[in-house]
């Protein structure tokens, strides 16, 4: 989906849609290879990408997150704002704080992610989003952002697709 | 619909509800023009009357704000709570912090709203609500509200409606 | 559910799931009776269990917290974890701040309860989840944690399994 097709202003003011039929369900999987510890991905193509190709017109799609310290949420995507989101991120969820769950004594996880618990938490693990004419429904600036929070890692996503069909 | 029409303790103990029928899926939008920088609305009669009038009787509804630094969340609608709630969002991200998003040596936005941006990520740009017996499923308390974090602006919200019609 | 039958690595390699009929929705409810003022319960099992029953075999359950003051969302189930989400909630909203909600000079509500609004609010109050296969789609480690923030109370959470029947 290019950023034109995306309801705007314009299309707000059109006629509301009414559509009936059959239901159709697609699952989809996405997988993201990540190479830092932080970091955000834009995945708003090939989530469209699968919207388009699900022959599903008028109808929700519903992305989760297979893991707990990946999210998934809405934002511009621009380099200056991704450094303010992990800004954030570590000025409200601090890593070396000492949390419970990094704690031999009290947890058997040698990962010491609790930071990564608390800020997918914060950020939430699940997007379900609207589709219009085939298309996913997003504001000019809006992107599906993906977070990981404890990577390096390989990260699935599922993607359930619903609706009337073509 | 009015809060007598809310699901509650009682209706809890009622009978499980089992609908089967066609697909019907409608798409609206909403439109409000908001008056302050950072301002709260409560949109709760809207929606319901949207749902109300999609004839559709057993399914969800997507409300979706068209906007990066606009953002939708259950509350109760208490001029005190929305005084705490600004309060909060303030202490949480700071307007004034050295953004790199408010920074013209990164960022070619103009509009300095790095705090919105990063507000509106904290609260969501989405819910996704429950229809049954075509009124929206509300707590007693619970009112859908729409945050303006980045106004004095007119904001677009969509609606998808989605399940069995009458 | 048991854990092995969440989506996995192995699965996000099987082929692509498509599936179409007609559409069945389910209304249940669930309740909880919490014993503490901030409370995490995992109710992972009863969602999984209502989906089981429900004949629906592809399509999406809503989970919606019927109260202000009572969010749903997901993580670990581990009793050092659940420590430090209730820390970090303490940290970022203080209980005994000057909150106007728990001023009677501004508000009627007696139960002082203004921080159990604003962390309920950052914690989110519904999950929309995925079914596939007349399963809950969760990763490996993924629990649906629904936190009291002002009990001891009972409450309630309504589900709407909504999707393609057996």
């Amino acid at each position: 989906m290019t950023k034109s097709s995306a309801v705007n202003a314009r299309e707000a003011a059109e006629p509301r849609s009414t559509a009936g039929g059959g239901l159709l369900v697609r699952g989809e999987t996405l997988t993201i290879q990540t190479k830092d510890r932080v970091e955000l991905t834009d995945v708003t193509d090939r989530v469209s990408g699968l919207v388009r190709d699900s022959a599903v017109r008028e109808g929700l799609v519903s992305l989760w997150s297979m893991h707990t310290t990946c999210a998934v949420f809405i934002n511009e995507s621009q380099k200056a704002l991704h450094a303010d989101i992990k800004r954030l991120l570590e000025e409200m969820v601090e890593r070396e704080a000492d949390w419970m769950h990094n704690d031999p004594d009290h947890s058997d996880c040698d990962r010491l992610n609790a930071d990564a618990h608390l800020r997918a938490m914060l950020l939430g693990h699940s997007l379900t989003l609207q589709i219009s004419s085939g298309a996913l429904v997003l504001g000019q600036w809006q992107r599906v952002l993906v977070a990981e929070l404890d990577g390096p890692r390989s990260r699935t996503l599922r993607a359930q697709i619903m609706g009337i069909g073509d």
